[in-house]
């Protein structure tokens, strides 16, 4: 069987959510580049694999799919193991704390701590704009209710979904990862749950490997 | 057994979303108002509930949950019937394809559509701030490029996901209501596949039961 085959950059965020994934169920795949400075993701080709012109796109034989996270979520529903359990449909409690940890990583976390990553490191490095620091300590602020929360509720599970490793945590990983590039990575020593959680994933054996194809553009 | 819970105003469009999940799959259930005006949603005992102070919140026996489209899934999970399964997590393609109109509702749809319901209803009705004109013409551009994905996606299938009704659809409900209650309403008739899946929408018992209590605040 040909291996799945995933399109878009690998440094690229979403792209990296979806790799991880593949990479905790032992999945083999293609990794496609798609030209962002090119503009390839916004050519015919690549919008029959995504009407809105964005990355990345998921071939699976003749099935299309776009979005990281319903990407994320196929491949963890299709390549469930007993091991890597990382949806819980099974458990309704569990598959609910899944859910609410995604939505929340959506509406709460990525907000913020993209807007950081992309003043400190993206901006300068992609595209020759200047960090805009009043956008980064408004965003530093707004990460600390949020981490507050976390270290909550990672002084009571191992995890941020319960005492199981989830979805959540992996969709998690690719703006951690590039914030703890950034000037403020040293935030994270506040919160020791944050901390020994963000350790421990960083540590595992998909999250070094996708990481070492995350690495910033030359500047433009 | 107790009916289940759901925490907040029935106004709100997130509030909204769970409350036509439990209409369709026909469970019982007691709204319990949070005064938003008293800041209720910020006090300590809705805080157990949602640590982020915001609505609804949801309660099924000692369980708690948050986030509208966390707390839609987990209905839509438990209460699933051969009549109403509308996750379709059973299928993978299918559930991929709701997965995708989740997300394509979070990043694409909403954030026009919200912006454009906030500046011509919710901001000169609650808070008396004037409509930012500017804003709107921006968002309705926005709007019209998704509105032209969505009207080739529904020139080949009824519903957003595929020829059958799912969470997408329902999710897409609030805000897709109110902005019918705007000036720009008329902006559908350009997409008569768009037009034809809201009328249809529009008209189900769930979802005529639940806007009947979406009536707009008086003025601050």
């Amino acid at each position: 069987m040909a291996p799945v085959k995933v399109f878009g950059p690998a440094m690229s965020t979403n792209v990296a959510r979806v790799l991880v994934c593949l990479e905790e169920v032992g999945v083999e795949y293609e990794l496609v580049n798609i030209d962002f400075k090119a503009m390839e993701h916004k050519s015919p080709e690549h919008l029959k694999r995504n009407p809105f012109g964005q990355m990345p796109a998921f071939q699976d034989g003749d099935l299309l799919l776009f979005e990281s996270r319903a990407v994320g979520r196929y491949i963890l529903r299709k390549y469930k193991t007993s091991e890597a359990n990382l949806l819980r449909e099974g458990n309704l409690t569990e598959a609910a704390m899944v859910d609410i940890g995604i939505e929340v990583e959506i509406h709460q976390y990525y907000p913020v701590i993209s807007s950081i990553v992309y003043e400190c490191l993206f901006n300068p490095a992609m595209y020759g704009v200047p960090t805009n620091q009043k956008v980064v300590d408004d965003s530093l602020e707004k990460l600390k209710k949020v981490l507050e929360v976390y270290e909550a509720r990672l002084s009571q599970n191992t995890y941020l979904a319960g005492n199981f490793l989830s979805f959540v945590d992996l969709s998690h990983f690719p703006f951690t990862f590039y914030f703890m590039a950034t000037p403020y990575a040293s935030l994270l020593d506040k919160y020791p749950h944050v901390k020994a959680w963000w350790d421990g994933l960083a540590a595992r054996p998909s999250i070094k490997k996708v990481t070492a194809a995350m690495v910033l553009p030359l500047k433009a």
